[in-house]
């Protein structure tokens, strides 16, 4: 007797549902609910109240939304019975968060709070908590704490700590009004099931747990700031909950949202990218998932434990258990070539596109791949959103260099899929040299089915094969393979994740071969990739913050002060010159 | 009673004529006459013949034409008498040189050789002698040739020895054929006159004929090749007349092509950029003239002969008589921001320029304006064309870097003009550094008139006022004051050049100051400039070069050899690292 799961993927503008079959992951029926007020970035709903630069937030009667809208649609469209879903699981952007009474009732429900940003949930974009990030890692350094090369390093300012902070630093009230303090994918898993369970993967890439260590100490937080002594205890919550744990059952008003059968198992809450690493039956060490869209994210498993400069995180047991979960990332990779077709092809190639029929990416994707490696004498350094991976550094900006009066945009298109290939280059052999192993690489996301030459391009740099997830929705995809793990093998589910993978996930026929002489010729360019990463990203030449430095003094008003050269000087007494100095 | 000149201006496109009165400048007519044939870069006319990748041609019979249809024209226009024309000049592009019989019979107009691209006038653009210039310059160096540096060490393909034994060695009978070969300036000349003479600009800044040492030694010529051994004495001259001479009178022929009397004055011929030293009345040291187009031709006068990196040459008498003349070029400036404006803006501009009533460029100049310096966080390396200043070097290419995912095209036009006023600055120090002192500054050339914006930022970024030539036609006119300088004082001209600019030249009202808050901005910027300059220019990373070379190998279907650093295995051995080698 057929058995089904359904999984839902929150999105940054939308949530989606897919009701799958649990013996072979075949998807039966998908929804998606676009959010009503999707991502909130000016003004709040209803008071109108002006938001600052850099911040995003969301409403969280969006996620209740989709679970009403979605969950009965599939079901109407699929005909199948309720009783045989037998689970449900969900992934999330992390770290999204939010401020919430001990029943779970979000701060910005309440009427005393809904006209304060911070009684709000912060999207994972929200970008305004730079100077509690800045005291996050100064504090974490100073103090000599372990953790921080667990992070790359660096605490970003998106993550969990920072977003608290930040809530603590501009509204005590609201910190002081919230009884809990959780991540969107623990929080909608909560309103599922009627109880609060933390997952271990956001704990561990976006709040700084880790399976032996558990959080900071009570020190470290009152060093931040007095009132965060107590945070984990008071806030937050020691018990970290497993993924692929049963979170409970679903509640009979969860059920009346949904149309499904109360007391229907419901997993842990997880991540949308670390979700897609058992549909990509990348549940072993050696295999890299590398989810490509706007950004690229970066996944591998390890079997023991070491330092990655410039990774995002590792976390024991994040991704599946009995490995060490490795994660890095591009902060710029699709978003870079739609800020070039947006702001930089001329009209003559928009038209082409038009009468081809196809849009303009595919047209300049079909001209780029014309091309062979290195004909248009063009290079460029991938930092047009700064770099989130080995420099950890959101103060470099981007490079192009060869241009001469005879580059066409088509040309300039494939030197910036190039970077992107060049900077993924950069990843894989930062974790290869410290002692992750990376053999084989599937591809997910939205870029992979688009943009073949990228593909190409990716193998031929990387020099590896690049397979891909055959679902293209394998977020929704994981998360139902974690509810039919949830669910058990008496219920008709999986012993555990790497059974569930091994039966619902699987490959697409097509796998990019690198293509031996372009791989050879890619080498040479690579060379002279890392050679402007070390000068620009590592202190011989720090022109880009200075750029940044003049950019951000206009804008704030303030006075520019520019910072100096961290290697010129030491370079200059080397070779017995003098440096000016500019005071 | 009124007297008046005529002076002609042999553009790449067209020629234009300009009547003006010899009392005061004022321009009475003008009219262009556009070349049917126009620059030659495909196929030969009538024949058909292909042409090779590089090549430029004219065809000498639209210079006639010029004459023929032009003077008759501003004669008509003006109403003037051709007896109250006293004097005629012409100016010229260099080095555009052609290969003629003794009476002047240009080759390609015998039909023996008129299907033979070699028997055309070589344009000044015609890149194709590059090899030759190579050898060159090779032979020079190997021989110590002290000429070498007052040419900033490199002599160009474009010029007229390069050009010469490139027809030597691919067409060695049109060089035989050939009994003089002749730049276009000297040639018209001779048509208007019926006799040969050589002019010492074109000779000086093109020929390597200096007024002390002559041309070359003979030696030189035989060890570039056994046949050119006596190319000075048999189909070139010794004798080298100076500018501001009388070349001679109108012939009956010319006089019956052009409506003037036979037996008109006519000027020895000059060189476009150089006559317009007298109409922007700079003819005295510390003043420099910036004709301003699609490149950037730098003169100023010095009372000592120095040596300047990187400029395009010195010549005595060269510009005017008494003064070292020197000249400089930025290879790329207008042109790129053409490049720019068709190659990389997007369809909204294109959209809001139409609207606005104004060419694209002017939009974008207008909303680069509203920006401040600094304030987009981008800075440029103004090479899309390569560096023909301080560099010497066509192997260099375009830079930007800075660009994030908010950048917009009028941020990145703006800093292109930003780069190229570097660029005029570092053109600038190089002169003061080296003992030819610049104080002010007078703009002449299209951009200046069209470009408020771009004035403002040269001035900014110099630390300089920035007069501009009161004349539009500042070419034709310089032509028409050596005209009345030809004509003499007896004839109502001029005593000489000195007086001809003081009373027909002079300033438009307009000047461009610097603004301080600016400056100081600008010297910040102009340090990161300079460091990329160095860095990119001066061998630290060859990377520019590489890419070239890449593009080159897929050009030419050969072999990828791909220049090393020329600084990095001497850096690695200082720093104690081990730089790898790829063979």
């Amino acid at each position: 007797m057929a058995r089904y799961a359904i999984g839902v993927d929150f999105g940054t503008e939308s949530g989606r549902a897919v009701l799958v079959d649990v013996s072979d992951g075949r998807e039966v029926a998908s929804h998606v609910h676009a959010y009503a007020n999707g991502v909130i970035d000016d003004k709040l709903p209803e008071t109108g109240q002006k938001l600052e630069p850099d911040w995003a937030l969301q409403d969280p009667n969006d996620y209740l939304e989709t679970f009403k809208r979605t969950i009965p649609a599939v079901l109407r469209e699929s005909g199948i019975a309720p009783a045989d879903v037998i689970g449900i699981g969900i992934d999330f952007t992390a770290c999204t968060m939010l401020p919430v009474k001990k029943d779970g009732t979000p701060l910005c429900f309440l009427p005393e709070f809904r006209k304060d940003p911070h009684a709000w949930v912060k999207l994972w974009k929200h970008h305004a908590a730079q100077p509690e990030a800045d005291r996050i890692n100064a504090v974490a350094r100073k103090r000599g704490e372990k953790w921080l090369d667990l992070y790359g390093g660096k605490i970003s300012s998106e993550w969990f700590f920072s977003k608290v902070l930040q809530i603590l630093d501009e509204a005590p009230h609201i910190y002081r009004a919230a009884d809990r303090l959780i991540e969107g994918a623990d929080w909608v898993i909560w309103q599922l099931t009627g109880r609060e369970t933390r997952n271990n993967c956001t704990a561990g890439y976006k709040a700084i747990w880790q399976k032996k260590e558990g959080f900071p100490p009570r020190d470290y937080f009152k060093a931040l700031h007095p009132e965060l002594a107590d945070v984990v205890d008071t806030k937050l919550s020691r018990e970290i909950v497993p993924l692929g744990a049963k979170a409970g059952e679903l509640t009979a008003q969860a059920a009346a949202w949904t149309g499904l059968k109360a007391g229907t198992a419901v997993a842990v809450a997880n991540v949308d990218a670390h979700v897609t690493i058992p549909p990509a039956q990348a549940c072993q060490p050696g295999i890299m998932v590398m989810i490509m869209g706007t950004s690229i994210c970066h996944m591998v498993l390890g079997a023991k434990l070491v330092r990655v400069p410039g990774m995002c995180g590792v976390v024991e047991d994040g991704i599946v258990p009995g490995y060490y979960g490795y994660e890095a990332g591009q902060s710029g990779v699709g978003d870079i070539f739609a800020w070039f077709v947006e702001n930089a092809v001329p009209p003559e190639y928009h038209e082409a596109a038009r009468k081809a029929g196809v849009n303009l990416h595919k047209y300049l994707e079909q001209e780029a791949a014309k091309q062979k490696p290195g004909e248009a004498g063009l290079l460029a350094l991938d930092w047009w959103n700064g770099n989130r991976s080995t420099l950890v550094d959101v103060d470099v900006g981007g490079l192009l260099v060869g241009a001469t009066l005879a580059t066409k945009a088509p040309e300039i298109y494939r030197a910036l899929i190039e970077a992107t290939a060049f900077g993924t280059r950069e990843i894989i052999e930062a974790f290869q040299t410290n002692g992750v192993p990376v053999k084989r690489i599937v591809a997910a996301g939205g870029l992979p089915e688009r943009n073949p030459l990228l593909m190409q391009i990716y193998a031929d740099v990387t020099n590896r094969e690049f397979a891909m997830v055959r679902s293209a929705q394998a977020c929704a995809l994981g998360s139902a393979m974690h509810g039919a793990v949830a669910a058990g093998t008496l219920a008709g589910g999986h012993r555990d994740i790497f059974a569930a993978a091994e039966k619902m996930g699987g490959l697409k026929e097509t796998v990019y071969k690198p293509i031996p002489e372009n791989v050879k010729l890619y080498n040479l360019l690579y060379a002279d990739y890392q050679r402007l990463y070390e000068y620009f990203g590592r202190g011989a030449n720090d022109v880009m913050k200075r750029l940044k430095a003049f950019k951000r003094a206009w804008v704030t008003g303030s006075k520019i002060v520019l910072p100096a050269d961290r290697g010129a000087a030491k370079k200059a007494r080397k070779a017995g010159r003098k440096v000016r100095r500019r005071k």
